[in-house]
């Protein structure tokens, strides 16, 4: 990404179809609202778990979403999902505890894992297993070495999947009776393209749901999500929120409970990206690449190096070098094995997406 | 202060002497140049380690504040110097290594610290020997048992303390040579009422350095501030950060910028500080506290409780009941000795301050 950025300021005409974030920007209304609250008051401190009316639109939300009745004292405000992982690793889990994750999987679960003193545990899915963590594995890993957590997020980042309602439950279900703390990541939620994704609250009050504005709220940069805990652990979290992070930024939680209401502009942003999205789906096995994972949530396209073309980092170099297009190589998601595979998000511009399809496959019909 | 904002959501005059931010608004520059990056552009994520415009400029006011010299690729835009201490802790320790901190102090360091696996090392100060924790007792404690870091914070909360500046040259010297990680808490810079207080940039490039616009720059709801790094570790805070932060808001990041030139209205804010501390200087042994930690930076007065009055978290809750002022018991500060005292903070308005101070006069003339 830096190699991208130092190109494009030197004037390359490069796509960027690396970074994890929408290109449209936030509706106007979340803007309003923020200019409104700086015309009108002070910007401080909030409370440790948020603003009060931010945290009653998060349950009304959680209603109109699932029709699940979510008290508004469970929901913690988050300064991004990324204050949201610490917590809810740091109240749920002692050091060295074992906590299953998918891999290929979003780097910075393992990488905050870590950073806790906690051990990651990578159970790999594939092509053969629609990229699907299951109950099955889940149990397996278990009996192999007790785990005391499990993450599950659905859509899935890289690889798109969303995990079927059936083989949710499933998955809560063991969790649940092996006393396992289910985590659910739900950060892709909103961006679904078939049957909408189950949320951990329809099926339990004990899982811990990590949110965020960034995604299908397109509010990335201003660093704003939310917790639902177990009732018990609210108050462990919000302690540690005391210390860690004091509040979240009080303008983005103002911009928060704004942009809740601007969901016909985010449905049609939504709605480009389906289109983005079943343009890569044709296209890409088309031109060479194996192995897709499924394209059903979120915005990215997680498909196997073209044969002949080596490794993705390598590949990744070479595409940006010879195309202008800029991917992300599956070893920033797959220790093991990402060097088989790459990553396209499909959260920009439709022609920019199609230019790059062309731009790649010309490269490849070339090779 | 929850029941302090209980009173007053019940319309009761109370006077909160409780909080640690800034009652001023952020200058209207900031709010200027927030209102035209909405304008202008979209808010996304910046680069973990910031945007570089700011980071230049957070240099050049090294060099404007202490005459030094420091290149802007050492500087790290955080999420508040809630992520400094965080990064700085993450980066710079490994597991159960001890770390001494002043005691009295702010409660998040051993908080954050046993969150992260670390051992806080508490020193206790108290009037004696002026509050300060010196080179002589840090050494004492690292022959009694080696530690791997110390954390000094001048000014310093709740004690208002600031290390003059030969002994704080003394501890980074015994740190160095001790081969112990010096953090130096810089957050209350700005806010001094004597000489300057020294910055650790002004004798080493080793130490960690964590600042915040929070204080001097009255911007605690914007969760922005800021570390200067060793050299070596600014790639692996950079790496950290990035799984766990992504990166600072961005829209706070502008508005940081721009209130750096703000210093006008900044010293005058301080000015009322100066004005209420001297109120207080004054006012508080003549009504029965004890034992004033100096009164020489930050906008804090720390005190023994007057005689006959009990316990602090009770003469605390009986002063909100009766006087409806606010104010914070020690044992947030020093578990151990904090019954005794209790921390008024004096960033508030001069007559609610003077209010509060006559309100407290009464109430104890009659005990």
């Amino acid at each position: 990404m830096a190699e991208a950025n130092r190109m494009r300021a030197a004037g390359l005409p490069v796509i960027s179809l690396a970074v994890g974030q929408p290109s449209a920007s936030v509706p106007e209304r979340a803007l309003e609202a923020t200019r409104a609250f700086m015309d009108a008051g002070k910007i401080g401190y909030t409370d440790a778990l948020g603003r009060s009316s931010l945290r009653e639109r998060v349950a009304r939300q959680a209603h109109e979403a699932y029709g699940v009745s979510l008290a508004a004292d469970r929901i913690m405000i988050t300064t991004g999902s990324s204050a949201g992982f610490n917590l809810a690793f740091l109240a749920a889990f002692d050091a060295a505890d074992r906590v299953a994750i998918a891999t290929p999987g979003y780097p910075a679960y393992r990488n905050i894992l870590r950073a806790l003193g906690l051990r990651p545990v990578e159970i790999p899915v594939d092509a053969s297993d629609g990229y699907l963590l299951t109950a099955e594995r889940l149990l397996k890993e278990h009996r192999r070495e007790p785990l005391q957590g499990v993450l599950i997020a659905s859509p899935a980042n890289p690889t798109g999947t969303v995990t079927p309602r059936a083989e949710f439950e499933r998955l809560i279900r063991v969790a649940e009776r092996e006393q396992i703390t289910f985590i659910s990541d739900e950060i892709y939620h909103g961006l679904v393209f078939g049957e909408p994704a189950a949320s951990a609250l329809e099926f339990t009050d004990r899982a811990i749901v990590v949110n965020s504005f960034s995604k299908y709220y397109c509010m990335t940069g201003w660093r704003v999500g939310w917790l639902a805990l177990p009732p018990e652990l609210v108050r462990v979290a919000e302690r540690l929120a005391q210390s860690l992070y004091i509040s979240p930024p009080e303008l983005s939680q103002v911009a928060a409970e704004a942009v809740m209401d601007a969901t016909a502009e985010l449905d049609a942003i939504r709605d480009v990206y389906d289109s983005n999205r079943r343009l890569l789906e044709a296209a890409l096995p088309q031109i060479g690449f194996r192995d897709m994972a499924p394209v059903d949530g979120a915005f990215y396209a997680y498909a196997g190096v073209p044969d002949g073309e080596g490794e993705a980092t390598a590949f990744a170099r070479r595409i940006l070098a010879e195309t202008h297009v800029a991917i992300t190589p599956g070893t920033d998601f797959d220790p093991a094995r990402g060097e088989g595979f790459v990553r396209l998000s499909y959260a920009g511009h439709p022609t920019e997406i199609a230019t790059a399809v062309e731009r790649l496959r010309r490269h490849l019909a070339r090779a």
